[in-house]
This record gives C-alpha cells, structure tokens and sequence, in this order.
C-alpha cells in the first residue's frame, strides 16, 4: 500500500520552526510536500492573490522531501500545490502550521494557518491547523509536536466518511505537563485594540494595530478553557457560515 | 433623536462606483463616516495588518460626508474607525460594498466586503455586507440600491436584541426585474481553477489565479438557488465557525 500523501504548509514562512517541526512529525507517517508562504504571513485571513501574479520555486529546505517556497498568501499554496505542482497523486491530508502563537477562539478569523487548512476542506481534503500558544521565533514545540504525532496518525487511520476540518491548539507546556486532548467548540473572545499613532521620519502620522485578546463569558466546553486547563484543544470545524438560529427571525427583510 | 451613525467601507477601494452608491442610499437613513481602502482589496479574507503601519488620511470624496482612506485591508478600516477615528460616538451599523462581484456560497470565506462586516459583529456592531452580481467597474446598481436601501432601514428599526451580521448579494437586475428579498442559508459550491502559466519579461515562470465557480448539489433555500431565481438573497451570518455536528464524531482523537 501507498504511504500516505501528506501536504504541509504554514503562515509564519518556510524558513519558520514550527513548519521544520511539523514536517519531521508528519515524515512519520506518510510522504510529504512541502507548499509554504516565502515570508511571515500571519494575520492573512483567508486571503488569496488575485490582482498579481503567483511565484513558486523548488527549495532544498527539508531533508527527502519536496519543497516549494511561494510569493502568495497560505491559501494561494494550497491552490497551487492541488492544481500545478501535485498532479499525480491525490492528496491525503494537509497540515498547517505549527503556528508560533494561539488560533484559539475568534482568532480563527484572522488565521493564514487555518484559511491553509480551510482551503484544502473546500477541495475535500482532510486538514487540521496545528498552532502553539508561544510566539517566539525559537519557542519550544515539543507538546506540539506530542499532540500533533497523535492527532495525525488518528485522521489517517480513520475512515474517510467526512472530511475533517481541526483547529488544534497547544498549550505552551512540555509533553509530560500536557494534561490530554480535548475536543472543544470555539470560545467566545475578542480583541481590546489600542492603536500605537506615531509619526515616521517624514512627520507623517501613522497607526499600528495593537491591542490585547480579552475572553467573554464562555460555554465551559470551549478551547479557551480546555487551554488554560493545560489541554490541547481540538475544534472541528465548518464551511457553513449561516447562522441557522437566525434563519427564522429575519422576517422584516424578505420582501 | 439623534440619527443613526452609519459607518461605510468595501474592499474595491474608496474610488469604486459600488461604494459611492452605497454611501447615496445610507445617507438616507442616518448620518455616515466612510472609512475605506485606498486601493482595490478583493479576494483579501479577513486579513489583518500587523507586520507594517498603517496610513489614514482624510479626504474631500463624498458630498457631506465625513470619509477617510486607509492603506490597509478592509478589516483595517473598521478597526481604525472604531478605534481612531469614530470615538464621540457609536457606530449603530456598519455597512461594506457594494461589492462589484458576488460573494454567494463559499465565496465569502474570500471575501473582503464580508471580513469588514464581520470584523463590526465581532464588536457588537450590526453588519451587512452587499455584492452585486457584475464584476464590471461601471455595473448598473440601481437594483442593488433599492435592496440595500430596503434592508437598510429595516435593520434600523428592528429591536437591538441581537447583532446580525448580514451577506446580502443582489442578481444582476433592474429594481423591476427583481423578484423580491428572501432568506437564505450558504449555498455549497467551490471554485474550479486553473492557473494561468506564463514567463514574464526576464524568462522567469509565473502563475496567475484562473478558474471557474461551480455550485454543487444544494438546498433549496440556499443563497445560489434564490439568485438564479432573481430573488436578493440574505444570509445571517456566525461567528462561531464550530461544526456542532462534528463535536460526537472526534472521540478517537481525545486522549
């Protein structure tokens, strides 16, 4: 039997450590390729390249594996890799990240590492976005890495009745502080924002986005609570958008 | 009583005809403040800006109105307007286009129009994002005009007791054409694509995003569905991207 196909990619950039970390995890289990963003993408969204045209290059970045570094947006890497660089083969699983700091709650929104993942749902591939709760360049990923060996061998090993679509976050502990995997629904939470205004060298004024990720009142369920509970949390997640409940109470519109 | 303050942004940029006849029908039902992006930002996700600084700048666009372009993405602006630039008042509805294209089905994942709207909800704003079915620069508004205006002044005077957050796309017709406004849910449908390849003028491959939207099999009261039928269609949309369905079904993925 084939090994599986595994795709990995990322917003922080090839050249980031979680990717490094997420491909060795991922060589154990299956054949990769590499399709990652040439620059730190974070904060992306959902983001594609439209109005410019796409660059992708061959690196030799990752030992016994096929790697490519690409000028667009992490769902632009997905697009390419399933319809120019990976054609002869279906592929059977794309993994994201492993981010340097949290996806949890709303910021799922913002997310390159989940729109990847997202991308790769819409085409009916099984996908799961790895991101770590610590956003230093030189973090420590070996919870993540503990979390994501498992949570990659369980979605391969499984029968393919749906197609799986998992925002995964982990704690910033080690392995054996690590208290287990939960899966969780999405917590509730925004961004308090400050923006820095400052003026550059030319005396013009401008703003940078700051600001502090504050929870609301949460369902005890959630990914903001299995995380602060020292848990990985697991949230499948959906291309539907429509919120059904509303369905009913928007009478006064139609017309 | 004080008129409602109507907040205006897009993602074709502050220049865009859809703009432009969406702040003409807003002015009708309150006061408004523009605040948009100074280039064409389609295809942009929820994408954020935080490695770079942003610009604002207030300019003279709009008889009577109050309106600022921005250097960043369309979520950009109704950060910078709630945060910087809005804060004597509340904003009591934001509202992003119209877009010149559709943002039906799957299609708002990709969204910029949809992103800004979505970044008010986060606030506790309601939104409402408007698309029309042309991609021309010079498309006819009139009907989508008269569903904006419609949807508009209907969400103002309803009862706050929630925030709704809107995907409204308008087919390509004439007010008397259209057969009316209905409710819909997220049609399911994806893009099909095929990336154009090509050398630019230094021999060097490049690769443009190509492809053609393809609905799949749907439910009936799906936005594509009421589309096709000439009817605006009007999503409610969640921030909760949770797919409760999936909760019971990732047992072997706890640990």
């Amino acid at each position: 039997m084939n090994k599986p196909l595994i795709l990995v990619t990322n917003d922080d950039g090839i050249l980031a450590k979680g990717i490094r970390e997420l491909v060795n995890v991922a060589k154990r289990h299956g054949d990769v390729v590499v399709v990652a963003p040439n620059k730190p993408q974070s904060g992306q969204g959902h983001a594609i390249t439209i109005i410019d045209p796409i660059r992708v290059y061959k690196v030799d970045a990752f030992e016994g594996v096929d790697a490519f570094e690409c000028s667009g947006t992490p769902a632009d890497c997905v697009k390419l890799a399933k319809n120019v660089l990976i054609t002869d083969r279906n592929i059977d699983l794309c993994i994201s990240g492993i981010n340097h700091g949290s996806n949890a709650s709303i910021n799922i929104i913002y997310s390159g590492t989940m729109s990847a993942a997202r991308e790769a749902s819409i085409s009916g591939i099984p996908a799961i976005g790895f991101s770590l709760l610590n956003f230093d360049h030189d973090a420590d990923f070996s919870g993540a890495c503990w979390a994501a060996d498992h949570i990659i061998k369980q979605t391969l090993d499984q029968e393919k009745d749906s197609v799986p679509l998992l925002n995964v976050n982990i704690p910033d502990l080690k392995p054996p502080e690590i208290k287990g995997i939960k899966i969780c629904s999405q917590g509730k939470g925004q961004w308090v924002e400050d923006f820095q205004e400052a003026e550059d060298p030319r005396g013009q004024k401008y703003y940078w986005l700051a600001g502090r990720f504050e929870a609301t009142t949460d369902n005890p369920d959630s990914d903001l609570n299995a995380l602060q509970d020292g848990y990985v949390s697991v949230v499948p997640c959906s291309l539907d958008l429509t919120d059904h409940g509303q369905l009913d109470n928007l009478a006064h519109l139609a017309k």
